[in-house]
């Protein structure tokens, strides 16, 4: 598949994107396992580099990106995944995109509203 | 603004998208100067960690692309950036995208033709 693992230390960046609306949801990182569990299993699974293992997108909340559609670069280091995504929302603080906030006049806003409770899906500590 | 320069060496991956289609085009890495200095032109800049220097998107080919929004994540390490490209296409492959292959059967596939010849605009050494 010739994909290039070797540029960041075995990973790459995964560009998550909403099949149908087009937005872009999120950005991970995959590792080769990571990769082969994507294409075996048809969720989305990334690398944690914070927890260091494998990290199937939803295993927790349930919220599970299913593969639609993939593409490379010219440069074979970065993916774009489109997806179904199984749920309200793929960031961890509640909204339907970790894009949620915009540069206007110089500062960041949140430019939405929360699709889901974050506490509700991940527990207090989130 | 409060971006997060220290995960990468100082570089954040940007996202760049066009504004209309939504289609993604590429992905580039930016310092902070290189982010600096898209805020003060509006033009894309990135840093290119082959060439060790500032590089505004189409300072060759004249295919700049214009800011038109800008996101970042819930992280503050990623960049997502919505364009109007001034050219036929931004992948130096004499593409529309960067992403122009598509995995099927397991196989990258070629999946569209080129909207210029980057022979042209970049010299036949390439």
């Amino acid at each position: 598949m010739n994909l290039d693992f070797t540029k960041s230390d075995g990973l790459l960046p995964a560009i998550v994107q909403d099949a149908q609306s087009r937005r872009v949801l999120m950005v991970g990182f995959m590792n080769e396992d990571a990769w082969r569990k994507t294409l075996e299993s048809g969720n989305v699974t990334f690398y944690s580099r914070s927890r260091n293992k494998l990290w199937m997108k939803g295993e927790s909340s349930g919220h599970v990106l299913r593969v639609k559609d993939i593409s490379t670069d010219c440069d074979n280091d970065t993916l774009l995944i489109q997806v179904e995504s199984r749920g309200p929302g793929v960031c961890h603080n509640g909204y339907e995109s970790c894009f949620y906030r915009t540069l206007r006049e110089g500062e960041w806003v949140e430019a939405e509203q929360r699709t889901y409770d974050p506490a509700a899906v991940y527990g207090a500590d989130k």
